[in-house]
Order: structure tokens, then C-alpha cells, then sequence
């Protein structure tokens, strides 16, 4: 008897647990992460407030990836990006790094204009490295599959910090 | 011999694919998520400016909570919040969400300033709801754990929209 009762009790324990947690109509979704497929390894911050203040205080550059879930040229940057390990363990160790699905306020990061996908660094100092641009003369800030080359180059180009005023 | 070489080849694979993802020198990461413990079923923003969006686009109010990691109010107030299934069904269906650990350069969202846990409501109008606050004098948009009616008084009057001028 005793233990039929523990059985109804397991029972409805077992019940109970699996209706304590908020499920959407729609059924379970997979939380997002921050990194968005771009590096899962990687420490992503979330905003452009928060980038500025880890690369300052860590005296890191910053590197910006807009990008947008639907475009096809996102997805094959981000891809290749996120298998090469050379590029993930640099960014791990030597950035500060955001990506970006929507626009920010700093019209300093669009120097030619809001398209997808677009990298920009942001020095220490706080300055858009607007001298730092990839092979493609009417995108200056985007870059393909194939300039991934280039982008480490940037990359080390980005890494020598400008000399803060004194 | 073929069988050899055949095992020896799985081995390869077995080992290169082993190697195949960059894993940082301090061991495996869980990746970050967008909702950081405060609902992990729900949708959110990433950024201020996404959350506007979102909140205009769906004529949804948005609600904002800032908080910090290392900050026992903010665990304390975030357990309740993604325990709640009635907050959680309703932050789901009726809101735009946004979790911030770094400030805004948006003033309006620190109308008696910067703390932790705060949580604002901004209008689909992107008016900031500064009206909207809860039982603390000193800290008008701070809530405690036993807070949680009050908060969900406030979450009905936030989606009473404003009217818009026209």
C-alpha cells in the first residue's frame, strides 16, 4: 500500500516537473546564443556599449560582423569564419568581438553606407579604423569566402593599436 | 591489408575531426544565450535598437530589465521571473524583450539612474514608460522577488498603448 502511494507520488512529481516549465505554443525553441553560429567558442559581446567597454579596458581592438539571418552572403562569411580555427583562436585571444544583425545609432560604422555582411574595427582609442578595408571598391567593409586572407591581414592591421594622444 | 588500412584511415578521420573545432585553451565553453536565465523558451532582443524595432514593427510595448552577473538581486529577481509561467507565457505573447548588463547611451532608460535590477517599459511609440514604476522611493524601476504581482500590474498597464499623435 505504502509503496503504491510512493509510486503515485513519484508519479505525479515526475508530472508536475514536467509541466513546471514554460513551453511556447508553438512548441520548445532552441535558446539563441550570442555568438549566432559565428565562433560558439568564443566570448561574443552583446552590445556596442559593451565592446567598447571590454576593448578599452582589456586594450583589445574591436572587430564588428553585421550580418542578417536571410542573406546568403552572411551565411557563407559566417561559415567559413567559424571553421577556420586560426581566425577563431586569434579572435578568442587578441579581440574584442559583436556581431550585429541590427544598426547602431554610430554613423561611424557604416562609413559607405549599412549592408550586410561588413566588418569594422574599433581601436581601443575608441576610433573606427576606417583605413582598415577589404578588396571590393563600392563595399569597402565586406568581404567574401574567399578574402579570408585578407581579413587576417586586417586583422594583424587592427591589432597595431594607434598611439592614444597624451 | 585492406582492412588494416581501412581502420587506420578511420582512426585518421576519427582524430582530425577530433581536432576539427577550436576549443580555447581554458577547456570547452557553454555557449552565452541572448536570454541569459531570465527565460530561456523566450525571444530576445539583442540590442536597444532591436528591441525598438521589434516593439514598433509588432506594435508590442518592450520591456527592458538591466541586471549584472555578479549582482544578488538581480539572480535573486531573475529565478522568479523565469520561474513564473504566467510571466514568462505573458512576456512571450504580449512583449518584446530585452536583457541588458551594460547601460544605453539613451538617458531616458535611467530616469533616477544607473542600477541593478532595473526594469523599464517603452511605449511602441518609443516613448519610455517612466511612469510605469515600482514600490521603491529611492529607486523607482527596481523590483524585489516579492515584487512579482506588482510587476505584473505593471506589465497590464504597459500594454495599454499610448495613443500616438496624429
Amino acid at each position: 500500500m505504502i509503496k503504491a502511494l510512493l509510486s503515485a507520488l513519484l508519479v505525479l512529481v515526475a508530472v508536475s516537473s514536467a509541466f513546471g516549465k514554460y513551453i511556447p505554443k508553438t512548441g520548445k525553441r532552441i535558446p539563441q546564443t550570442l555568438s549566432r553560429g559565428w565562433g560558439d567558442q568564443l566570448i561574443w559581446a552583446q552590445t556596442y556599449e559593451e565592446g567598447l567597454y571590454w576593448s578599452r579596458s582589456r586594450n583589445k581592438p574591436l572587430m564588428i560582423v553585421f550580418h542578417l539571418a536571410d542573406c546568403p552572403h552572411s551565411a557563407a562569411l559566417k561559415k567559413v569564419i567559424a571553421e577556420d580555427n586560426d581566425i577563431q583562436k586569434r579572435l578568442d585571444e587578441d579581440f574584442i568581438i559583436l556581431n550585429l544583425m541590427y544598426e547602431t545609432t554610430d554613423k561611424h560604422l557604416s562609413p559607405d553606407g549599412q549592408y550586410v555582411p561588413r566588418i569594422l574595427f574599433v581601436d581601443p582609442s575608441m576610433t573606427v579604423r576606417a583605413d582598415i578595408n577589404g578588396r571590393y571598391r563600392n563595399r569597402l567593409y565586406a568581404y567574401e569566402p574567399a578574402d579570408l586572407t585578407l581579413l587576417k591581414t586586417n586583422m594583424d592591421a587592427a591589432k597595431k593599436l594607434l598611439k592614444s594622444e597624451l
